[in-house]
């Protein structure tokens, strides 16, 4: 008996930042599930920066999302009918389930979900890819140590406000770069960072004396999410011997203020001169990292010494626009849609 | 009793590359030794691209060579007078003793050289501070590993031509990337290199369709001495996981072609995408792989299955001509300055 669904395609592909006619929102019906296979309906939907990179036609780390094709993502989902073993019809899943009301997956795909832990829309983010990217890009890539000074882009991301509260729980000293007062300000009072600077306030050469004046020994470590200014800020305050751990550059995706980059001289010669390892890095390359991921975040979410925002859109037909927003920085935390009822 | 020297300083800093203006060479007078110190005279004064850096206000990661301050470099030369235990009169020793016909050192500043492994000159070369950059290039930053392919800049220089013929010896298939014909067919020929592209033959598109065809596997580990349209046309063709040692980039050293360099995201992009790691690195910072590299090379450099080649300017007073040319490449292999006789 076939399953109706909503879909989110890719009805074009973007020239610069996408617009709505690049998505279209269908109505289709899916097979049955086979063996090994699972039917979900999806209640919460991710919205990351990399889906940026899957709307265009060039291979990036992932092949792009076809013409047509349903928009990649990460979803937590309500397992409806399971044929097979170790998942139940009412478990509750995270998988790549895309942008769609529901999903035929196959079990090995998929990730049960304790509710108890947390809330179960945590899997995509503290708990979750994001949450796993910012411990990798700490510890993996960055080698964090206590006494160090890190400063990390997109500093209330789903990504940044993880990476910046792990790094204070390391005893680093934590300076954030967010856009807008009030992210910073969330950033300084709720997650805790030692300071948070408003990229949107200047140019990069006063963003630059920002850093400075917040980081009076210098930068050992920089968590990039965003390239741009705060890059382009960042880089000559880094430390001899100094890290980038590359997660994103999402003023980039779009094409947007490539041309206002400086050119690659600018950060070879530091490279060479402060001896700095730059690094970049892709979460699903660490999933052997998950279990101690796991066993040091998941006590610190339940005894609430992390923080965590989520800015809920409601409704799959408004994904399109939650995500442009995304790209724009509108969210504020993790960015989430809630495409049907919350379980229980 | 104070001993006469010849000595070039700096009489001004270069704008952009440089001039002859910006050299000038005096006569001085150098005091007697005091205790712990040797008087020396200078057999082969070594010249480096480093040496540009000094010549700016700038601090690099050392300091600059003041204005009128005798210009920086390693030097071989003989002992005339020892107030050191452990270093007599006639011995051979190398050291920083800077762009001078005779020098005051203190002796832990100095290392003793063994004329009977080689030719006193390889220990400014292939036994010396280029022979030990190629290696922690190739193993400390680059994690050279059997089966892989290496790009090499400035393939011929006394850092490229050790860095290649070591790469073979571990197996690895090694391209390197010379400044004109007669370099490219020296690599191929003499040091064995798998293939040789020379980057005066097109631009950095066409160099890169020729590193496309001569890596059919890609290029798993970039030893960059050049910055400039080798590095535009190397990063490309990385792989997946693939690392860039970064040692040097003397196309950029004088501020010329930095307008033509691709603007910054070129690279982060392909950082990210790629998970390459980028490092940069000072071989006086890794003087701790000196014994393991000298156990290494120095068996093949008696053996002679490492080749190397020099080119000789004699005269301290030819040394800035010697210096600008080799700035634009004009030197082939390790370029000294014969500024005394040679012992024996």
């Amino acid at each position: 008996m076939p399953t109706p669904c909503s879909r989110i395609v890719l009805a074009s592909r973007p020239q610069g930042e996408p617009v709505p006619e690049n998505f279209r929102l269908e109505q289709a019906s899916l097979p049955d599930p086979g063996p090994g296979e699972v039917l979900v309906r999806t209640i919460w939907l991710s919205l990351d920066p990399y889906m940026r990179g899957r709307m265009d036609a060039a291979k990036s780390y992932a092949a792009p999302v076809p013409l047509g094709g349903t928009m990649e993502g990460g979803a937590v989902a309500e397992v409806l009918v399971s044929n097979a073993d170790g998942i139940a019809a009412g478990d509750i899943v995270v998988g790549r389930i895309g942008w769609a009301s529901h999903g035929v997956v196959r079990h090995d795909e998929l990730r049960k979900v304790d509710p108890n832990i947390a809330p179960i829309s945590t899997a995509l983010g503290v708990l979750g890819m994001p949450g796993l990217t910012a411990w990798v890009g700490l510890n993996e890539i960055g080698t964090a140590t206590a006494d160090e000074t890190v400063v990390i882009s997109a500093a209330t991301g789903a990504v940044g406000g993880l990476a910046g509260q792990l790094a204070r729980a390391r005893g680093m000293r934590v300076i954030g770069v967010a856009g807008g007062a009030d992210k910073c300000a969330y950033a300084l009072q709720e997650l805790g960072f030692d300071a948070c600077l408003d990229h949107r306030a200047g140019d990069a050469r006063a963003l630059g004396q920002e850093i400075r004046a917040a980081a009076p020994d210098g930068v050992d470590l920089y968590f990039e999410n965003t390239g741009g200014k705060t890059l382009q800020a960042v880089l000559p305050a880094m430390n001899d011997f100094g890290r980038i751990s590359v997660c994103g550059m999402i003023a980039w995706y779009s094409g947007q203020g490539i041309d206002a980059a400086p050119p690659l001289p600018f950060a070879w010669r530091l490279i060479l001169t402060r001896r700095l390892r730059v690094q970049g890095f892709i979460v699903t390359d660490h999933t052997a990292c998950s279990g101690a991921f796991m066993r040091e975040v998941v006590p610190m979410v339940a005894r609430g010494t992390i923080k965590f925002r989520e800015t809920v859109t409601d409704g799959l037909e408004n994904a399109p626009q939650a995500f442009m927003g995304l790209l724009k920085g509108a969210n504020f935390g993790k960015q989430l849609v809630r495409v049907g009822a919350d379980a229980g």
